[in-house]
């Protein structure tokens, strides 16, 4: 027990090492499944004795990885927020640029929890990780000035988010390509094309579009995406 | 343990007496949340007794919630099989019919198990629902055409899979409002929105995406779309 009596362990007050040990189990979650990590493992990175991690977390590695998946989760809701100026999809693209460097930063751990059948998993989990997607979903609707989203919209929201979620994974999984620019600016694309597909039948979304729309510039993405999109467009000509 | 002593448990075999009990379980996991389903109910749904559960399938709850989802599974690629004739999107809203009639008869088991969370959920029942997810990929890439796709159209084609079960998983919170149709048209539009978005920046997309157009017809969910999308895009002709 040499730890216990180095000077450093002495001078940490109680929140300053529960802080402690929750940084290096968060670190430790980051990047590997909660099934590959271990008390011992929190206990060694954090340069403690397991006893002693178990002081402080008595629920032990479930404590530590639920404790850790809501600061995670804070972190991802505070990277959420963008102030209601400029182009809808330049706020959009800035909101993706700091969530994927999240999602670069979190790699495993946040596939292990998006892929799910983690013992870790949890009722409370899931609470966690669905609280997330509604503040998503609050953020986007906040930036498309709707309050209370009639049924179509709102599934909308809530299926892009799906969407992007699930591309982030095969973005993890096959090695972090293309690059975190070259996705957003698909994910960007993404919204903007389902917008235009739900407006096309949808008379509230297509208000919503009219008012972004008015906001955008041509040099930004949907100009970009409108002017890319005519040849392709171009062959269902028979189809009008 | 009168029912033992039926006419009717005499007479059935092995087999026949697996198929029964499986057939409860399905019917039972179908419309509730693994936790809400016991070994009794089970028993009490095949109308035998508990210990003859046992006997047929010794692991007990998770065997039988395994088994019925290992049918389901095979129900439903059964279920994305369709022959590669007419408009793509004629082919794709017909599996999409048979896919909506599947979640309808399996509302909250199908939630449950997507949703997460669950004790029942293992890395076995993940990987049954992993295959689900790639035997859908395979199909749609037939139709596209495609054997072996470059990173962007295959990360389309999976993104787009998880967004229509992220729009089942709503639909079904939501009271299946809208209607199976509108909610599969809406899919349709989805993904053809996806593949033009796509297609602006991809070229093997484009090659996939000008093949296709060419089998629609005016009165298909192709032309409709493009009809209906004029008056939206209409409002971003200053961004061209």
């Amino acid at each position: 027990m040499t730890s216990h009596a180095s000077p450093a362990y002495r001078r940490l007050s109680v929140e300053e090492r529960k802080h402690q040990l929750l940084d290096a189990a968060q670190t430790l979650f980051a990047h590997r499944a909660p099934e590959d990590v271990s008390l011992d493992d929190v206990a060694e990175a954090a340069g403690v004795s397991r006893p002693l991690v178990y002081r402080y977390f008595p629920g032990g590695k479930q404590q530590l990885y639920e404790a850790a998946l809501r600061s995670s989760a804070d972190a991802l809701e505070h990277c959420f927020a963008e102030p209601p100026d400029g182009p809808p999809t330049e706020r959009l693209a800035r909101v993706l640029d700091r969530y994927l460097a999240f999602v670069d930063g979190h790699d495993a751990g946040f596939a292990a929890l998006l892929r799910g059948g983690s013992v870790a998993e949890t009722s409370r989990t899931s609470a966690i990780v669905d609280e997330v997607r509604r503040a998503a979903a609050e953020q986007i609707l906040f930036h498309l000035g709707v309050d209370r989203p009639g049924p179509r919209l709102g599934m909308m929201v809530r299926t892009w988010i799906a969407a992007v979620e699930a591309a982030s994974l095969i973005w993890v999984d096959e090695g972090k390509r293309p690059t975190p620019g070259e996705l957003r600016d698909w994910l960007v694309d993404h919204l903007v094309a389902l917008l235009a597909a739900t407006a096309a039948s949808d008379p509230e979304t297509a208000k919503v579009v009219a008012r972004l729309l008015a906001r955008e510039t041509p040099a930004g993405p949907v100009g970009t995406l409108a002017r890319n999109v005519i040849p392709v467009v171009s062959e269902a000509a028979h189809l009008l």
